[in-house]
């Protein structure tokens, strides 16, 4: 494959050095950026197989979105407004027990086609049929992180524990290295310190991290405190969890203790779903803290049912707007952070940041262009905070994931979106008479 | 005027009795709805001019942003993150200061072609240099309640009497009826209680509604508390602003005494605005217990300078998330209300509720039409659900406003975008130099 041009945008690299490059260029050759900078500064002698025009446009990272279950697309407003254990126990939990192996694959179509039309580069995913998951991701040239989901309590804890391992070894780096692995001990509550200690094992063996959920609501952490006398964040690590990579979904509720804890972690990254948070009403989580006390914290949707869409830029919007009212002081989580949040910081939290989450000569060419003409971004005054509080998912042109264009002008070229659409309502419907 | 026909959608009436219509029809002729029902029941024998197929389309009144500032579209992330007092004084008053007439019928119609290309068909506004205002309404052809901000504090305490009180003799039922007018003393911490009472005396003699900020934050309650000894609610009541129909924007913080006098009123709307009361940390008003205690809350969006965008779909999404964490209760604020907020609510905040806010044979064409042919809307469990929680305005194909078509798939006909974008651009250039 010869060389891609896209010249004439505004760049935002998301490096602290040269965050914005105006009049910029970016040079792609097969996977990778060879060339990021000014348009000036292009090597003169070079030939391009294709130049993208992007003048008065916006370029940054592919987003990264840090902790989602792509398949419950099929549950998108299926369950709303209810009292969680209601939500979760007589709505969700049912209907996914009667799921197969087709329907995920669907579900999850629909969910890559939905991430690449909203920016969205690179999904760290925790469901079950993950073969499907993983065809979907190979399919449509995504990039994923994708696990197993594992429960310990229930009767099926051995087996996840096997089929979770299987998974990382016939997946991991599969797709030309689009899709990584983790292990995925679904969270304290439904995954006991001896089951832990298992999955752990697992982790030493494959050499993957381990993605869970982490304090999520207060229920969990005075149900955790009254079984075990210590708070989630305390049991794990006393597991020694916090001795591998870690991408812990959530930590609404953490205690001074915790923070301690987590500090002190190997590779934690931790993904914050604030729609998901404030939907379910778990709480408003301490971003701006974790951030001042250097913890790497990236941006997630978490399932479509509790959110209802996969849309990155919502939640970069939401991410900045619900911290500064938790936090009361209009100065928290500005939009650069928002932005490093859903690129460079995501990127460090699924333990890919040498090779992902900002434009830069050697990194993997994942980019997504805005179009910048549209009257809720006029006038043209600040680009970043234009991108977090105003931009719409609709302004994302086109869409770069491994040098390879996955969407043009609002055209997906991997993914045939009709039959896709047709499949998941048709799937959905048939779920739910089962 | 001949009939027009749209035919094959759902409706989202906001009727109490009939919701949801399934495989509706709507017919307009001139400026009303003459049918709103299932498609089966049209009458045999009517012709139309026009007929709009929306086969698998959703339908719902146009949404009616109940609290704007429309040109400060101009100052957009032109100031953000910052802390409420230095965003205020330091750079947004100083800005206001510089504007002349002209920018503020550009800042006002790229606002206009902002709200109606994302489904607002009546905004509620306040700002200076209002001609220019409502100029932009008439030519674009959206609805609008316009007020002249009134600032009794200041050297300009009378102009500004005499300014809000013409605006209203040359404007109120103007552009057909379009245009209606409010007096708009800019809050109790701006206006003292006799230019109060001075505003008033206007109301008496105009019959025209009061639009005015109160108890936006905790700051502002302090200092009325300090100065007067009582809440701000507590004194504009002594001054009789409750007994004028009353359009109050934000209303976050309030004692259980104001709430015996807010719902005392006579005629009150409250303008809940959940992404601007987030971004200058205001604080989460109290919307479930509003609503709880039978008080009128529509949704708005403030202006430009503290949301970024005019959105209206996110604005009634975050109301929702917003209340649900604020009270930590998920069941909080479901999707039915928040559409209903978004536009019968909306429509009897402004005193409207008998001509706008629901589709129903009689009231003014005032329609929006969703396609849902899109991955984020599929399956289509739930479409009051999916129009709250995940429908993004590129969806909204067509905008009817008055019987009149403002858009039609996604092309506005009554604004030339290209030098509204332009022009809007070139004034706040200009504005920043002067
Ligand atoms: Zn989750
Ligand atoms: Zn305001």
């Amino acid at each position: 494959m010869g060389k891609l041009l896209i010249r004439g945008a505004d760049l935002m690299t998301m490096r602290d050095d040269t965050f914005i490059i105006h009049d910029g260029a970016i040079v792609i050759e097969d996977d990778k950026f060879i060339f990021v900078g000014e348009e000036k500064d292009l090597p003169q002698e070079w030939e391009y197989d294709k130049i993208i025009e992007a003048k008065d446009q916006v370029i940054m990272p592919g987003m990264i979105n840090t902790h989602t279950h792509a398949a419950m697309t099929l549950l998108r407003s299926y369950a709303d407004d209810l009292p969680l254990m209601e939500w979760l126990e007589k709505r969700i939990w049912p209907v996914e027990a009667r799921l197969k192996a087709e329907d995920v694959y669907w579900g999850s179509m629909v969910a890559i086609l939905e991430m690449i039309k909203s920016g969205t580069t690179c999904f760290a995913d925790m469901y079950f049929y993950m073969d499907e998951v993983a065809k979907a991701v190979e399919e449509s040239g995504i990039r994923g992180v994708l696990s197993h989901g594992m429960i310990g309590v229930g009767p099926n804890g051995e087996k996840d524990l096997a089929v979770g391992r299987q998974f990382c070894k016939d997946w991991e780096g599969k797709a030309d290295g689009r899709i990584r692995t983790m292990l995925a001990p679904h969270a304290p509550y439904t995954c006991p310190p001896d089951y832990l200690r298992k999955v752990l094992e697992i982790a030493d063996e494959l050499k993957v991290p381990i993605h869970i959920h982490l304090c999520e609501t207060e229920t969990e952490i005075k149900n955790i405190k009254e079984q075990y006398g210590k708070t989630p964040i305390q049991l794990v690590d006393e597991v020694g969890l916090f001795d591998y990579p870690v991408l812990a979904a959530h930590c609404v509720h953490l205690s001074d203790k915790d923070f301690e804890i987590l500090k002190k972690a190997k590779a934690l990254g931790i993904a914050h779903n604030p729609q998901s948070n404030m939907k379910l009403a778990s709480g408003i989580a301490p971003v701006q803290r974790m951030l001042n006390e250097g913890l790497t914290v990236g941006i997630g949707t978490d399932g479509a049912s509790s959110n209802n869409n996969l849309n990155m830029l919502e939640e970069m919007s939401t991410a900045a707007l619900l911290q500064k009212v938790g936090t009361m002081d209009s100065t928290a989580l500005p939009a650069g952070e928002c932005l490093r949040m859903a690129t460079i910081y995501g990127a460090r939290a699924i333990g890919q940041d040498a090779e992902l989450g900002t434009l830069e000569v050697g990194k993997k060419a994942d980019l997504i262009i805005f179009d910048f003409s549209k009257p809720h971004l006029v006038p043209r005054h600040n680009i970043m905070a234009h991108t977090v509080y105003s931009a719409q998912s609709s302004d994302i042109l086109t869409v770069i994931v491994n040098g390879q264009i996955l969407m043009e002008n609002r055209e997906v070229k991997t993914i045939d979106e009709e039959r896709v659409l047709f499949e998941a309502e048709r799937t959905s419907k048939e779920l739910l008479r089962r």
